[in-house]
């Protein structure tokens, strides 16, 4: 090392030593004679004094290397808020190890700099400590994870990311193969398909922080390349997965946030977490939670809620405390609110702050018997306001009414920002209605009925459930997992119900479903989406916080000016339009695609 | 867990407990009215003995779950050689999880089986000891190489793979983006630009386990996708990474291999490894190192010989112990080997056993003088042979002779077998002639010159060296790295000698030119042939073993099929023939490709 020491770690005790650090000018003070310069490395600053005419050439963010004295600061002189802060260093050398140009983003953990700035000079935005930072935390996060996964026996093991393209993955990235022109690998979504291969193989316990890829619209946190902490386990339940998912959070949480989990974490069903917060990922650090009114308004004159009531539907509400005392414009407010969110509205009744009297719009076309009870029926308070949804499906009312609940908790300042709330979704359906009137997979045609269903879902596919369970942090889904099917026989089954004929199921997912004919172990697993654990760990509010290199929404990378257009001759060779060759004669049993499954994270 | 127990966890001490196993059938035994089973699971084989009606349905490799009493085994029938084979268990339950179809690739240690075979049905060959042992050793010696460097505070940071594509990397695989219609990403070969922009950004101490990407002919030991441990370390010199490098390999085979590295590590200069052994990553189990005799055969009259002199290039030699006992025809097939690498032949002279009189055609050629003393200067006992090359470009002969000294050392069983040489190859030249009479360099234009040349490199760029350094095990390169340039000016003069103008320099390598405005430490790094490092400890002959799904030449996989044709709708989907929209104004300085530099393992 060109240094003897890190800048960070003199201390009193130093005093009298000669040292000599590298790093950076972060800040320098010119006194009459005398020069005061912060040197900043990975370490943290130390106070460096030269005489001026040593160090008049000095500026910000030049690279220097100093040899001098520690000394104690004069009395008075010391900065308790910096770990170096009894010391100084009297510069006796130094050496310009680079000079820096005028910095176009200043390396100021003051300064606000827009995104597209940051991240084209992102070298200088590491060099400021919350950036920094959120990378040493995601370091540490892997770290804390893989020690969890090792104390219990897991294997590492990559998984390949230039697999088989399918023509369903329409969000793969696709891939050109220069040596067989025509053909292309796809970049994987998740490596689930080889984790299951794995596990037929016996590896039994396998994790990766693997790499994923997906080519879709880039909402405001998606990148198309991300990283998930990806497990598979044979021999499991349910149970198991979810108590080590529990023991990785803990350290993650232990460590990074200093917030010790309560554990077991609580398990809400998928069907209870729609019914009372209207979310399959709720955010438990408040409540608000929703009342299922379809039963007390039965028979209501009011034409919304009839209407659902009678189709087989469902009316619901949720109450803001002292939501009584918003303005007009306020309520209209939320009308825009719900319109933007595609709803017609949101029905509501303000309770009289003194009297508790329902008033409203809504209030004129409900019979007194329904008004006169309605505080009661949703536990509502003279003062709050009660916002109604009411649909013929209940998911779409419940939906609308638990974003409601999160944007009451904001508006009404419930939300405790220094609070973790973490709960397990379980017990997911298994299959939801498509539009042509079939069923699809909720999951992934994979997942395991639970053992409730897994012999008659046939019997009520909208009611059937699955062993398939999603970690959620303060509304985040961090994590989602199932156990899979390893039944030839229940896969089958699932295929009749989802309309895939043996054929297509071959076409499809050929390889796999030769695999699970050799005696494959009941096996599940989990994905945490890693950038997101992080950034909730960072307490940063966009994934692109803690990745080192993010791109900008559509893909772009500011930096580099990735993507770029291809000249022809790259185009030339890299194959791009070459016809494939005629198929080579296919191994039995290699027609199916490297497919779109994956945990849902 | 549906089990209580690891079936190789079983001892004596578990006699009398009730457990629950899960595993597959490993091999089954009848002997009338009973049925021993080996039951495997990861952690090894316990045998379990069936009475014949409740077993005589299972079958190799059907996934069993079993409940019974561990008992001792009778008197005279433990298996000493199986962790186990003191116990076995007496099965009261038996539930088949799943069958197995007859097997396609029988999972048993003996049989050889092809590599298409194996790969096709990997989930079948990862059942065998051998392959599920190479993977379980490369998870280890990730975990291993971890902790060394989290001991020494380095970051794990991972790196983009979606980056510029570049005109001149004409190995890069390329990306179509959707979103971007007519715009396209590169998988990177390494991180070496991002993992200096790193450094540039003050991370000081990085490391990733990196996916990398090539698309070139796949040679006998390539993949398309491979891994390197990557390495880069601010404010260090080349002697910091070399020991950091050592640690780590220190640290894999001690635990791996159970060998001791000897430390430090012996180092050889480049211009001594092609002097002594003909090659830069010499093969240390044995010596049968290169003599030089230019100046000893100056003024022969063998044209071969007296022409390379005369064109002030090279004459060597090598000794092959008791090469004198070959046959005619085995020394005619040391000519075709020489031609099949491209020689004109392999001149030799053996020497007599009895009398050490030399002997063959180039002993004809030789004067008195020259033949009499041969021996000694080559250090040839009677009853050796003496192989000869000649070239006007030194490095010519002495990589011939180089590979005649390891097909010499295969010939006459000079390999210890069990033996780890490890050396560091340093002081590599910087620049090489290209073929248009300009200059190359030999790793990559931010290679630095070493202190004795930085200054004057220009002079004689065919003898400056460099701070480049690769790591060698028994003769394998497994890793290597450099000292990055950091100076502008030193950059500048690079650039000019290689023929790169400053227009070039900023249209290939823009954005980390910018970025070395501002700052950049000095810095260096090194990057591990994982793939390599474990194969070696693996003890495996090629890097297919120790990855999971590994492609076949041509980059075809077998069990997937992959690469395939893709179809019309994938194609227009994803904008693969679609025009680049005109130009963005490019921000300044972001021109530059995420280009083709790497640390050239």
């Amino acid at each position: 090392m060109i240094r003897t020491h890190n800048a960070g770690s003199l201390r009193a005790t130093d005093a009298g030593a000669t040292v000599t650090l590298a790093g950076w000018v972060a800040r320098r003070r010119d006194h009459g004679g005398v020069i005061f310069v912060d040197l900043r490395d990975a370490s943290g600053v130390a106070q460096v004094v030269f005489r001026e005419e040593d160090a008049h050439a000095l500026r910000n963010e030049f690279c220097v290397r100093v040899t001098g004295e520690v000394t104690r600061r004069p009395a008075g002189n010391e900065n308790p808020e910096l770990p170096t802060g009894e010391v100084e260093v009297t510069a006796a050398e130094l050496e310009v190890l680079s000079e820096a140009a005028p910095l176009p983003l200043p390396v100021d953990d003051q300064i606000e700099a827009g995104d597209d700035l940051r991240l084209k000079y992102r070298y200088l935005d590491l060099r400021r400590a919350g950036p920094a930072r959120a990378l040493r935390l995601r370091s540490r996060a892997n770290q804390l994870a893989r020690t969890v996964l090792h104390g219990h026996d897991f294997l590492e093991i990559e998984t390949p990311t230039l697999t088989r393209s399918t023509p369903e993955g329409a969000r793969d990235f696709l891939v050109p193969v220069r040596l067989q022109p025509g053909t292309w690998y796809a970049l994987p979504q998740s490596p689930q398909l080889f984790k299951q291969l794995l596990m037929v193989g016996g590896m039994e316990r396998y994790y990766q922080i693997a790499r994923c890829y997906r080519d879709e619209d880039f909402r405001a946190d998606r990148q198309p390349e991300f990283t998930q902490l990806d497990i598979e386990m044979s021999f499991v339940t349910e149970d198991d997965v979810i108590a080590l998912g529990e023991e990785i959070v803990a350290a993650l949480w232990s460590d990074l946030a200093g917030h010790e989990i309560s554990r077991p974490i609580p398990r809400i069903t998928w069907h209870d977490a729609l019914a009372r917060y209207g979310s399959d990922k709720p955010d438990l650090r408040y409540g608000v939670e929703l009342t299922e009114l379809t039963d007390y308004l039965r028979g209501t004159q009011f034409r919304v809620f009839a209407g659902a009531i009678d189709a087989g539907g469902y009316v619901g509400a949720v109450v803001m405390p002292g939501g009584a005392g918003q303005s007009r414009k306020e309520l209209d407010g939320w009308q825009d609110w719900a319109k933007a969110r595609g709803a017609r509205g949101l029905a509501y009744v303000v309770l009289d702050a003194e009297t508790g009297e329902p008033r409203g719009p809504v209030a004129k076309n409900l019979s007194p018997e329904h008004l006169g009870g309605l505080a009661d029926a949703v536990g509502a308070k003279p003062g709050d306001a009660i916002f109604f949804a009411a649909a013929a499906h209940p998911r779409e009312a419940q939906e609308l009414l638990g974003a409601a609940r999160i944007e009451i908790a904001r508006r009404a300042n419930l939300i405790d920002e220094s609070a973790w709330a973490f709960c397990w979704v379980v017990d997911a359906p298994m299959f939801e209605r498509t539009d042509e009137g079939g069923w699809t997979a909720v999951h992934h045609p994979f997942t395991s009925p639970n053992a409730d269903w897994v012999d008659r879902f046939e019997e009520a596919p909208d009611r059937a459930l699955a062993y398939a369970y999603d970690i959620v942090c303060n509304g985040n889904e961090i994590g989602g997992g199932s156990i899979r099917i390893h039944r030839g026989d229940v896969q089958r089954r699932v295929f009749d119900l989802l309309g895939i004929t043996p054929e297509e199921a071959r076409d499809k997912f050929g390889f796999l479903l030769d695999a699970f004919k050799y005696g494959p172990p009941p096996h599940g697993g989990i994905a945490f989406g890693w950038d997101r654990v992080c950034m909730l760990l960072a307490g940063a509010d966009s994934i692109r916080e803690v990745i080192a290199f993010p791109k900008t929404r559509g893909g772009f990378d500011p930096l580099t000016g990735a993507p770029t257009p291809i000249t022809a001759q790259q185009r030339a060779e890299a194959g791009i339009d070459a016809k494939p060759k005629p198929q080579v004669a296919q191994h039995a049993g290699t027609a199916g695609p490297a497919a779109p499954v994956a945990d849902p994270t």
